[in-house]
Protein backbone atom coordinates (compact mmCIF):
# COMPACT_ATOMS: atom_id res chain seq x y z
CA UNK A 1 0.00 0.00 0.00
CA UNK A 2 1.40 3.58 -0.61
CA UNK A 3 1.90 5.78 1.66
CA UNK A 4 -1.39 8.21 0.46
CA UNK A 5 -3.41 4.95 0.68
CA UNK A 6 -2.07 4.33 4.00
CA UNK A 7 -2.32 8.03 5.50
CA UNK A 8 -6.33 8.06 4.15
CA UNK A 9 -6.95 5.10 5.50
CA UNK A 10 -5.65 5.33 9.23
CA UNK A 11 -7.32 9.10 8.68
CA UNK A 12 -10.45 7.79 7.91
CA UNK A 13 -10.28 4.86 10.30
CA UNK A 14 -9.25 6.84 13.02
CA UNK A 15 -11.69 9.80 12.38
CA UNK A 16 -8.36 12.02 12.37
CA UNK A 17 -5.92 14.64 11.38
CA UNK A 18 -3.88 15.07 14.26
CA UNK A 19 -0.43 13.16 13.70
CA UNK A 20 1.66 12.78 17.28
CA UNK A 21 5.33 13.93 16.84
CA UNK A 22 7.75 11.61 18.89
CA UNK A 23 10.33 13.90 19.96
CA UNK A 24 11.74 12.39 23.23
CA UNK A 25 12.84 15.33 25.55
CA UNK A 26 14.77 13.54 28.49
CA UNK A 27 14.42 16.39 30.99
CA UNK A 28 10.74 16.27 30.61
CA UNK A 29 10.17 12.39 30.67
CA UNK A 30 8.23 11.75 33.26
CA UNK A 31 10.47 9.87 36.82
CA UNK A 32 8.70 6.44 37.15
CA UNK A 33 10.50 5.12 33.68
CA UNK A 34 14.08 3.78 34.17
CA UNK A 35 16.77 2.32 32.56
CA UNK A 36 19.22 3.48 29.86
CA UNK A 37 18.79 6.24 27.71
CA UNK A 38 17.40 3.54 24.81
CA UNK A 39 14.96 2.24 27.28
CA UNK A 40 13.63 5.27 28.97
CA UNK A 41 12.94 6.65 25.59
CA UNK A 42 11.36 3.66 23.72
CA UNK A 43 9.48 3.24 27.05
CA UNK A 44 7.93 6.69 27.06
CA UNK A 45 7.25 6.46 23.53
CA UNK A 46 5.49 3.13 23.64
CA UNK A 47 3.28 4.35 26.25
CA UNK A 48 2.11 7.46 23.86
CA UNK A 49 1.66 5.19 21.05
CA UNK A 50 -0.72 2.94 23.18
CA UNK A 51 -2.73 5.52 24.57
CA UNK A 52 -3.12 7.90 20.84
CA UNK A 53 -3.14 4.60 18.20
CA UNK A 54 -6.50 4.60 17.41
CA UNK A 55 -6.55 8.89 17.50
CA UNK A 56 -3.83 9.67 15.14
CA UNK A 57 -3.38 9.65 11.47
CA UNK A 58 0.27 9.41 11.44
CA UNK A 59 3.08 9.42 14.14
CA UNK A 60 6.24 12.08 12.93
CA UNK A 61 9.58 11.16 14.72
CA UNK A 62 12.41 14.22 14.25
CA UNK A 63 15.76 12.54 13.97
CA UNK A 64 17.45 15.37 15.63
CA UNK A 65 15.96 14.06 19.23
CA UNK A 66 17.40 10.63 18.36
CA UNK A 67 19.96 11.53 16.85
CA UNK A 68 21.07 13.88 19.99
CA UNK A 69 22.05 10.10 22.08
CA UNK A 70 24.51 8.77 19.30
CA UNK A 71 23.68 5.19 18.81
CA UNK A 72 21.52 4.75 21.11
CA UNK A 73 19.29 7.36 20.74
CA UNK A 74 19.08 5.68 17.22
CA UNK A 75 18.43 2.04 18.73
CA UNK A 76 15.50 4.12 20.75
CA UNK A 77 14.10 4.79 17.10
CA UNK A 78 14.44 1.26 15.87
CA UNK A 79 12.34 0.62 19.06
CA UNK A 80 10.11 3.24 18.75
CA UNK A 81 8.99 2.16 15.38
CA UNK A 82 8.59 -1.52 16.16
CA UNK A 83 5.78 -0.33 18.32
CA UNK A 84 3.31 1.43 15.75
CA UNK A 85 0.22 -0.24 15.05
CA UNK A 86 0.98 -1.41 10.85
CA UNK A 87 -2.23 0.44 9.65
CA UNK A 88 -0.63 4.00 10.94
CA UNK A 89 1.94 5.57 8.82
CA UNK A 90 5.34 7.07 10.04
CA UNK A 91 6.75 10.21 8.83
CA UNK A 92 10.41 10.25 9.20
CA UNK A 93 11.48 14.62 10.32
CA UNK A 94 14.52 14.28 9.07
CA UNK A 95 15.09 17.41 6.60
CA UNK A 96 17.70 15.16 4.48
CA UNK A 97 18.78 16.86 1.19
CA UNK A 98 22.27 15.83 -0.62
CA UNK A 99 23.63 15.57 -3.92
CA UNK A 100 23.29 11.95 -6.03
CA UNK A 101 25.08 9.13 -4.08
CA UNK A 102 24.60 10.63 -0.71
CA UNK A 103 20.50 11.23 -1.62
CA UNK A 104 20.25 7.64 -2.45
CA UNK A 105 22.17 6.41 1.01
CA UNK A 106 19.79 8.52 2.80
CA UNK A 107 17.05 7.77 1.04
CA UNK A 108 18.02 3.89 1.49
CA UNK A 109 18.40 4.60 5.34
CA UNK A 110 14.57 6.22 5.34
CA UNK A 111 12.90 3.44 3.88
CA UNK A 112 14.73 0.28 3.75
CA UNK A 113 16.70 0.29 6.51
CA UNK A 114 14.16 2.04 9.16
CA UNK A 115 11.14 1.47 6.84
CA UNK A 116 9.41 4.59 7.27
CA UNK A 117 6.51 5.28 5.17
CA UNK A 118 7.50 9.14 4.53
CA UNK A 119 9.94 11.24 5.12
CA UNK A 120 10.59 14.96 5.38
CA UNK A 121 13.11 16.85 2.81
CA UNK A 122 14.98 20.27 2.59
CA UNK A 123 14.60 21.88 -1.40
CA UNK A 124 17.67 23.78 -1.43
CA UNK A 125 19.96 21.70 -3.15
CA UNK A 126 17.17 21.43 -5.90
CA UNK A 127 15.18 18.65 -7.99
CA UNK A 128 18.26 15.98 -8.65
CA UNK A 129 19.06 16.03 -4.74
CA UNK A 130 15.69 15.03 -4.06
CA UNK A 131 14.81 12.42 -6.80
CA UNK A 132 16.49 9.38 -5.24
CA UNK A 133 13.46 10.05 -2.43
CA UNK A 134 10.56 10.62 -5.49
CA UNK A 135 12.05 7.53 -7.09
CA UNK A 136 10.41 5.58 -4.18
CA UNK A 137 7.17 5.88 -5.28
CA UNK A 138 5.29 4.17 -2.64
CA UNK A 139 6.66 6.31 -0.08
CA UNK A 140 5.40 10.01 0.91
CA UNK A 141 8.10 12.83 0.13
CA UNK A 142 7.18 16.12 2.31
CA UNK A 143 9.08 19.08 0.92
CA UNK A 144 9.83 21.97 3.33
CA UNK A 145 8.31 25.02 1.92
CA UNK A 146 7.21 27.39 4.54
CA UNK A 147 8.52 26.71 8.09
CA UNK A 148 6.69 27.21 11.70
CA UNK A 149 10.02 28.92 12.90
CA UNK A 150 10.13 32.99 12.84
CA UNK A 151 13.61 32.64 11.22
CA UNK A 152 11.77 30.93 8.31
CA UNK A 153 11.61 34.32 7.14
CA UNK A 154 15.16 35.31 6.53
CA UNK A 155 15.25 32.75 3.33
CA UNK A 156 11.46 31.37 2.18
CA UNK A 157 10.35 35.25 2.46
CA UNK A 158 12.85 36.49 -0.25
CA UNK A 159 11.44 38.26 -3.33
CA UNK A 160 12.12 36.53 -6.48
CA UNK A 161 11.49 37.42 -9.97
CA UNK A 162 9.08 34.63 -12.13
CA UNK A 163 9.72 33.81 -15.29
CA UNK A 164 7.42 36.79 -16.56
CA UNK A 165 9.28 39.14 -14.78
CA UNK A 166 6.77 39.94 -11.55
CA UNK A 167 8.05 38.80 -8.11
CA UNK A 168 7.01 35.83 -5.58
CA UNK A 169 8.09 35.03 -2.29
CA UNK A 170 10.52 32.29 -2.70
CA UNK A 171 8.10 29.52 -0.94
CA UNK A 172 5.78 29.92 -3.59
CA UNK A 173 8.55 29.55 -6.48
CA UNK A 174 9.54 26.34 -4.65
CA UNK A 175 5.70 24.92 -4.16
CA UNK A 176 5.83 25.11 -7.96
CA UNK A 177 9.48 23.84 -8.24
CA UNK A 178 7.88 21.12 -6.06
CA UNK A 179 5.10 19.91 -7.90
CA UNK A 180 7.24 19.66 -10.97
CA UNK A 181 9.49 17.17 -8.55
CA UNK A 182 6.49 15.65 -7.99
CA UNK A 183 5.64 11.72 -8.80
CA UNK A 184 2.35 11.15 -7.27
CA UNK A 185 3.80 11.03 -3.76
CA UNK A 186 4.77 14.88 -3.36
CA UNK A 187 3.91 16.41 0.31
CA UNK A 188 4.05 19.85 1.74
CA UNK A 189 5.46 21.51 4.86
CA UNK A 190 3.85 24.58 5.88
CA UNK A 191 4.07 25.55 9.57
CA UNK A 192 0.21 26.32 11.36
CA UNK A 193 2.25 29.85 12.24
CA UNK A 194 1.59 31.27 9.09
CA UNK A 195 -1.96 30.71 8.03
CA UNK A 196 -1.71 32.88 4.89
CA UNK A 197 1.08 31.17 3.70
CA UNK A 198 -0.67 28.19 4.01
CA UNK A 199 -3.65 29.39 1.79
CA UNK A 200 -1.36 30.57 -1.03
CA UNK A 201 0.67 27.12 -1.05
CA UNK A 202 -2.87 25.18 -0.87
CA UNK A 203 -4.19 27.15 -3.54
CA UNK A 204 -1.16 26.38 -5.31
CA UNK A 205 -1.23 22.82 -4.74
CA UNK A 206 -4.58 21.48 -4.21
CA UNK A 207 -4.42 17.99 -4.05
CA UNK A 208 -1.04 17.79 -2.29
CA UNK A 209 -1.18 16.47 1.34
CA UNK A 210 0.24 19.29 3.50
CA UNK A 211 1.85 18.58 6.50
CA UNK A 212 1.26 21.82 9.40
CA UNK A 213 3.62 21.44 12.48
CA UNK A 214 3.32 24.40 14.86
CA UNK A 215 0.25 24.23 16.71
CA UNK A 216 0.23 23.49 20.84
CA UNK A 217 3.63 24.72 22.25
CA UNK A 218 4.34 27.18 19.29
CA UNK A 219 0.97 28.49 19.88
CA UNK A 220 0.22 28.54 15.81
CA UNK A 221 -3.83 29.19 15.46
CA UNK A 222 -5.22 26.03 15.11
CA UNK A 223 -8.58 26.70 13.41
CA UNK A 224 -7.25 29.32 10.46
CA UNK A 225 -4.55 26.96 9.87
CA UNK A 226 -6.74 23.45 9.35
CA UNK A 227 -9.67 25.59 7.49
CA UNK A 228 -6.26 27.32 5.06
CA UNK A 229 -4.69 23.63 5.10
CA UNK A 230 -7.65 21.46 3.89
CA UNK A 231 -7.92 21.37 0.11
CA UNK A 232 -10.88 21.46 -1.74
CA UNK A 233 -12.34 17.90 -1.53
CA UNK A 234 -11.73 18.32 2.67
CA UNK A 235 -9.22 16.00 3.31
CA UNK A 236 -5.15 16.53 2.96
CA UNK A 237 -3.52 17.79 5.96
CA UNK A 238 -1.77 16.08 8.58
CA UNK A 239 -1.90 18.48 11.75
CA UNK A 240 1.35 17.65 14.09
CA UNK A 241 1.58 18.15 17.77
CA UNK A 242 4.63 17.25 19.65
CA UNK A 243 4.93 18.96 23.33
CA UNK A 244 1.30 19.96 23.69
CA UNK A 245 0.55 16.03 23.52
CA UNK A 246 3.88 14.12 24.68
CA UNK A 247 4.58 16.42 28.07
CA UNK A 248 0.23 17.45 28.85
CA UNK A 249 0.95 16.42 32.33
CA UNK A 250 4.21 15.73 34.60
CA UNK A 251 1.70 13.64 36.94
CA UNK A 252 1.17 9.91 37.41
CA UNK A 253 -2.14 10.41 35.20
CA UNK A 254 0.43 11.56 32.47
CA UNK A 255 -0.61 8.53 30.09
CA UNK A 256 -4.30 9.68 30.16
CA UNK A 257 -3.50 13.45 30.11
CA UNK A 258 -1.51 12.11 26.71
CA UNK A 259 -4.40 10.85 25.66
CA UNK A 260 -6.76 13.64 26.72
CA UNK A 261 -4.47 16.03 25.18
CA UNK A 262 -4.89 14.03 21.54
CA UNK A 263 -8.14 14.11 21.67
CA UNK A 264 -9.22 17.75 22.71
CA UNK A 265 -6.85 17.89 19.45
CA UNK A 266 -8.16 16.29 17.18
CA UNK A 267 -12.00 17.04 18.13
CA UNK A 268 -11.05 20.60 17.58
CA UNK A 269 -8.91 19.92 14.36
CA UNK A 270 -11.77 18.01 13.05
CA UNK A 271 -14.37 20.94 14.17
CA UNK A 272 -12.12 23.08 12.00
CA UNK A 273 -12.03 21.38 8.79
CA UNK A 274 -15.90 20.32 8.92
CA UNK A 275 -16.77 24.20 9.38
CA UNK A 276 -17.97 25.63 5.96
CA UNK B 1 41.63 24.81 20.13
CA UNK B 2 38.90 26.14 17.63
CA UNK B 3 38.48 24.42 14.32
CA UNK B 4 39.90 27.40 12.67
CA UNK B 5 43.29 26.91 13.97
CA UNK B 6 43.20 23.40 13.98
CA UNK B 7 42.56 23.84 10.47
CA UNK B 8 45.12 26.33 9.53
CA UNK B 9 47.61 24.28 11.89
CA UNK B 10 47.01 20.68 9.62
CA UNK B 11 46.99 22.48 6.37
CA UNK B 12 50.36 24.31 7.56
CA UNK B 13 52.08 21.24 8.75
CA UNK B 14 51.02 19.01 6.15
CA UNK B 15 51.07 21.75 2.86
CA UNK B 16 47.57 21.07 1.82
CA UNK B 17 44.31 22.38 1.27
CA UNK B 18 42.95 18.68 0.22
CA UNK B 19 39.94 17.25 2.37
CA UNK B 20 39.85 13.89 1.82
CA UNK B 21 35.57 12.90 1.70
CA UNK B 22 35.13 10.02 3.66
CA UNK B 23 32.24 8.23 1.67
CA UNK B 24 32.72 4.40 1.61
CA UNK B 25 30.75 2.62 -1.06
CA UNK B 26 30.42 -0.91 -0.36
CA UNK B 27 30.25 -1.62 -4.03
CA UNK B 28 33.47 -0.33 -4.73
CA UNK B 29 35.78 -1.74 -1.83
CA UNK B 30 38.22 -3.76 -2.30
CA UNK B 31 37.79 -6.94 -2.03
CA UNK B 32 40.30 -8.13 0.61
CA UNK B 33 38.58 -6.76 3.33
CA UNK B 34 36.55 -8.99 4.73
CA UNK B 35 34.08 -9.38 8.32
CA UNK B 36 30.39 -7.64 8.78
CA UNK B 37 29.58 -4.25 7.37
CA UNK B 38 30.94 -2.28 10.08
CA UNK B 39 34.47 -4.06 10.16
CA UNK B 40 34.05 -3.13 6.37
CA UNK B 41 33.72 0.49 6.17
CA UNK B 42 36.03 1.48 9.21
CA UNK B 43 38.65 -0.55 8.10
CA UNK B 44 38.51 0.62 4.40
CA UNK B 45 38.63 3.93 5.85
CA UNK B 46 41.47 3.14 8.95
CA UNK B 47 43.73 2.01 5.74
CA UNK B 48 42.61 5.84 3.95
CA UNK B 49 43.28 7.60 6.50
CA UNK B 50 46.59 6.45 7.38
CA UNK B 51 47.77 6.24 3.34
CA UNK B 52 47.23 10.13 3.78
CA UNK B 53 46.85 11.93 7.33
CA UNK B 54 50.45 13.80 6.69
CA UNK B 55 49.06 14.79 3.12
CA UNK B 56 45.28 16.67 4.14
CA UNK B 57 44.04 19.55 6.04
CA UNK B 58 40.25 17.92 6.89
CA UNK B 59 38.73 14.60 6.20
CA UNK B 60 34.93 15.02 5.47
CA UNK B 61 32.79 12.08 6.41
CA UNK B 62 29.30 12.16 4.34
CA UNK B 63 26.72 11.18 6.97
CA UNK B 64 24.14 9.88 4.49
CA UNK B 65 26.87 6.80 3.43
CA UNK B 66 26.76 5.54 6.77
CA UNK B 67 23.30 6.34 7.69
CA UNK B 68 22.59 4.17 5.06
CA UNK B 69 23.42 1.04 6.84
CA UNK B 70 21.60 1.81 9.62
CA UNK B 71 22.78 1.71 13.53
CA UNK B 72 26.44 -0.88 11.86
CA UNK B 73 27.35 2.21 9.79
CA UNK B 74 26.81 4.21 12.43
CA UNK B 75 29.21 2.33 14.37
CA UNK B 76 31.34 2.44 11.60
CA UNK B 77 31.49 5.84 11.66
CA UNK B 78 32.34 5.64 15.25
CA UNK B 79 35.61 3.64 14.29
CA UNK B 80 36.33 5.96 11.54
CA UNK B 81 36.26 8.86 13.93
CA UNK B 82 38.80 7.24 16.38
CA UNK B 83 41.01 6.22 13.26
CA UNK B 84 42.07 9.86 12.95
CA UNK B 85 45.03 11.54 14.49
CA UNK B 86 44.19 14.35 16.84
CA UNK B 87 46.05 17.48 15.00
CA UNK B 88 43.63 16.68 11.90
CA UNK B 89 40.09 18.23 12.26
CA UNK B 90 37.19 16.43 10.96
CA UNK B 91 33.96 18.31 9.10
CA UNK B 92 31.10 16.44 9.73
CA UNK B 93 28.83 16.70 6.31
CA UNK B 94 25.28 16.77 7.39
CA UNK B 95 23.63 19.28 6.14
CA UNK B 96 21.42 19.46 9.01
CA UNK B 97 19.29 21.78 10.02
CA UNK B 98 15.70 22.33 11.86
CA UNK B 99 13.72 24.45 14.73
CA UNK B 100 15.17 25.25 17.90
CA UNK B 101 15.14 22.45 20.30
CA UNK B 102 15.59 20.09 17.03
CA UNK B 103 18.98 21.99 15.80
CA UNK B 104 20.24 21.94 19.26
CA UNK B 105 19.57 17.56 19.36
CA UNK B 106 21.56 18.04 16.12
CA UNK B 107 24.08 19.87 17.41
CA UNK B 108 24.64 17.79 20.26
CA UNK B 109 25.21 14.80 18.36
CA UNK B 110 27.40 16.74 15.85
CA UNK B 111 29.80 17.92 18.78
CA UNK B 112 29.24 16.19 21.75
CA UNK B 113 28.26 13.08 20.63
CA UNK B 114 30.63 12.02 17.34
CA UNK B 115 33.01 14.72 18.13
CA UNK B 116 33.18 16.31 14.81
CA UNK B 117 35.15 20.29 14.78
CA UNK B 118 32.97 21.15 12.27
CA UNK B 119 29.65 20.54 10.55
CA UNK B 120 27.87 21.27 7.01
CA UNK B 121 24.28 22.87 7.87
CA UNK B 122 21.63 23.77 5.10
CA UNK B 123 20.46 27.79 5.16
CA UNK B 124 16.89 27.17 3.86
CA UNK B 125 14.88 27.41 7.45
CA UNK B 126 16.75 30.55 8.57
CA UNK B 127 19.51 32.10 11.18
CA UNK B 128 17.03 31.03 14.08
CA UNK B 129 17.31 27.25 13.08
CA UNK B 130 21.36 27.46 13.21
CA UNK B 131 22.00 29.39 16.10
CA UNK B 132 22.28 25.77 18.16
CA UNK B 133 25.43 25.48 15.79
CA UNK B 134 26.86 28.92 15.63
CA UNK B 135 26.62 28.70 19.48
CA UNK B 136 29.69 26.24 19.53
CA UNK B 137 31.84 28.73 19.13
CA UNK B 138 35.26 26.53 18.69
CA UNK B 139 33.62 24.69 15.93
CA UNK B 140 32.75 24.80 12.70
CA UNK B 141 29.91 26.02 10.91
CA UNK B 142 29.69 25.80 6.96
CA UNK B 143 26.55 27.28 5.61
CA UNK B 144 25.28 25.52 1.96
CA UNK B 145 25.50 28.13 -0.66
CA UNK B 146 25.79 27.13 -4.10
CA UNK B 147 26.10 23.17 -4.06
CA UNK B 148 27.82 21.28 -6.79
CA UNK B 149 24.87 19.62 -8.66
CA UNK B 150 23.49 20.81 -11.76
CA UNK B 151 20.13 20.88 -9.95
CA UNK B 152 21.02 23.09 -7.36
CA UNK B 153 20.49 25.90 -10.36
CA UNK B 154 16.37 25.45 -9.20
CA UNK B 155 16.70 27.12 -6.18
CA UNK B 156 20.10 28.74 -5.58
CA UNK B 157 20.09 30.70 -8.62
CA UNK B 158 16.78 32.20 -8.52
CA UNK B 159 16.29 35.83 -8.84
CA UNK B 160 15.99 37.66 -5.56
CA UNK B 161 14.97 40.89 -5.11
CA UNK B 162 17.65 42.94 -2.95
CA UNK B 163 16.73 46.00 -0.16
CA UNK B 164 17.59 48.99 -3.33
CA UNK B 165 15.63 46.82 -5.79
CA UNK B 166 18.05 45.06 -7.72
CA UNK B 167 18.24 41.61 -8.78
CA UNK B 168 21.03 39.26 -6.53
CA UNK B 169 21.24 35.07 -7.70
CA UNK B 170 19.30 34.03 -4.05
CA UNK B 171 22.96 31.41 -3.09
CA UNK B 172 24.58 35.25 -2.97
CA UNK B 173 21.31 37.02 -1.01
CA UNK B 174 21.71 33.63 1.57
CA UNK B 175 25.71 34.54 1.67
CA UNK B 176 24.57 37.68 3.17
CA UNK B 177 22.50 36.12 5.26
CA UNK B 178 25.29 33.52 6.65
CA UNK B 179 27.76 36.41 7.74
CA UNK B 180 25.24 37.57 9.64
CA UNK B 181 24.88 34.79 11.46
CA UNK B 182 28.81 34.11 11.66
CA UNK B 183 29.95 33.95 15.65
CA UNK B 184 33.50 33.85 14.04
CA UNK B 185 33.16 30.25 13.08
CA UNK B 186 31.23 30.36 9.71
CA UNK B 187 32.37 28.58 6.72
CA UNK B 188 30.71 28.20 3.45
CA UNK B 189 30.05 25.48 0.43
CA UNK B 190 30.49 26.30 -2.74
CA UNK B 191 31.05 23.55 -5.21
CA UNK B 192 34.27 23.44 -7.41
CA UNK B 193 31.72 23.17 -10.61
CA UNK B 194 30.99 26.70 -10.35
CA UNK B 195 34.11 28.74 -10.48
CA UNK B 196 32.18 32.02 -11.14
CA UNK B 197 29.81 31.96 -8.64
CA UNK B 198 33.02 31.04 -6.12
CA UNK B 199 34.56 34.16 -6.77
CA UNK B 200 31.15 35.82 -6.33
CA UNK B 201 31.03 34.27 -2.74
CA UNK B 202 34.63 34.98 -2.01
CA UNK B 203 34.40 38.39 -2.97
CA UNK B 204 31.75 39.10 -0.41
CA UNK B 205 33.29 36.66 2.05
CA UNK B 206 36.97 37.30 2.41
CA UNK B 207 38.02 36.03 5.50
CA UNK B 208 35.93 32.70 5.69
CA UNK B 209 36.82 29.25 4.84
CA UNK B 210 35.04 27.81 1.89
CA UNK B 211 34.53 24.36 1.64
CA UNK B 212 35.05 23.47 -2.24
CA UNK B 213 33.21 19.70 -3.21
CA UNK B 214 33.19 18.83 -6.93
CA UNK B 215 36.68 17.88 -7.90
CA UNK B 216 38.18 14.89 -9.22
CA UNK B 217 34.70 12.72 -9.84
CA UNK B 218 32.50 15.66 -10.24
CA UNK B 219 34.80 17.19 -12.95
CA UNK B 220 35.00 20.74 -11.67
CA UNK B 221 38.23 22.44 -12.99
CA UNK B 222 40.75 21.94 -10.24
CA UNK B 223 42.94 25.38 -10.99
CA UNK B 224 40.01 27.56 -11.49
CA UNK B 225 38.19 26.77 -8.38
CA UNK B 226 40.57 27.11 -6.10
CA UNK B 227 41.85 30.45 -7.64
CA UNK B 228 38.42 31.95 -7.46
CA UNK B 229 38.27 30.35 -3.69
CA UNK B 230 41.69 31.55 -2.29
CA UNK B 231 41.48 34.68 -0.23
CA UNK B 232 43.92 37.20 -0.74
CA UNK B 233 45.49 36.58 2.22
CA UNK B 234 46.14 33.35 0.40
CA UNK B 235 44.73 30.77 2.96
CA UNK B 236 41.33 29.85 3.49
CA UNK B 237 39.77 27.28 1.09
CA UNK B 238 39.23 23.21 1.89
CA UNK B 239 39.54 21.38 -1.64
CA UNK B 240 37.53 18.10 -1.19
CA UNK B 241 38.10 15.30 -2.85
CA UNK B 242 36.23 11.87 -2.18
CA UNK B 243 35.83 8.90 -5.19
CA UNK B 244 39.03 10.19 -6.61
CA UNK B 245 41.19 9.35 -3.67
CA UNK B 246 39.06 5.96 -2.14
CA UNK B 247 38.75 4.73 -5.59
CA UNK B 248 41.81 5.69 -7.02
CA UNK B 249 42.79 1.64 -8.06
CA UNK B 250 40.76 -1.25 -7.25
CA UNK B 251 44.26 -3.51 -7.63
CA UNK B 252 46.05 -4.91 -4.57
CA UNK B 253 47.82 -1.52 -3.97
CA UNK B 254 45.02 0.52 -3.59
CA UNK B 255 46.19 2.14 -0.30
CA UNK B 256 49.18 3.19 -2.29
CA UNK B 257 47.40 4.48 -5.21
CA UNK B 258 44.79 6.13 -2.68
CA UNK B 259 47.90 7.87 -1.07
CA UNK B 260 49.30 8.76 -4.61
CA UNK B 261 45.90 10.14 -5.96
CA UNK B 262 46.06 12.29 -2.84
CA UNK B 263 49.31 13.54 -3.05
CA UNK B 264 48.78 14.39 -6.96
CA UNK B 265 46.10 16.74 -6.08
CA UNK B 266 47.78 18.21 -2.77
CA UNK B 267 50.06 19.08 -5.18
CA UNK B 268 48.03 20.54 -8.20
CA UNK B 269 46.21 22.59 -5.21
CA UNK B 270 49.55 24.16 -4.50
CA UNK B 271 50.47 24.65 -7.41
CA UNK B 272 47.50 26.36 -8.30
CA UNK B 273 46.87 28.17 -4.90
CA UNK B 274 50.68 29.81 -5.27
CA UNK B 275 50.14 31.21 -8.91
CA UNK B 276 49.66 34.60 -9.21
Amino acid sequence: MTFLLKLHSAAQQNDSWLCVGLDPDLDRLPPGLGGSVRERIAAFNRCIIQATQDLVCCYKPNFGFYEAFGIEGLQALEDTLRAVPSHVPVLADAKRGDIGNTARGYARAMFDVFGFDAVTVNPYMGGDSLEPFFAYGDRGIFVLVRTSNPGGSDVQDLRVAGDDGTLEPLYQAVTKRALSWDRGNLGLVVGATYPAELAAVRGMAPQAPILIPGVGAQAGDLEAAVQAGRDARGGGALVNASRAVLYASSSETWVEDARAAADELRQAINHARRTP
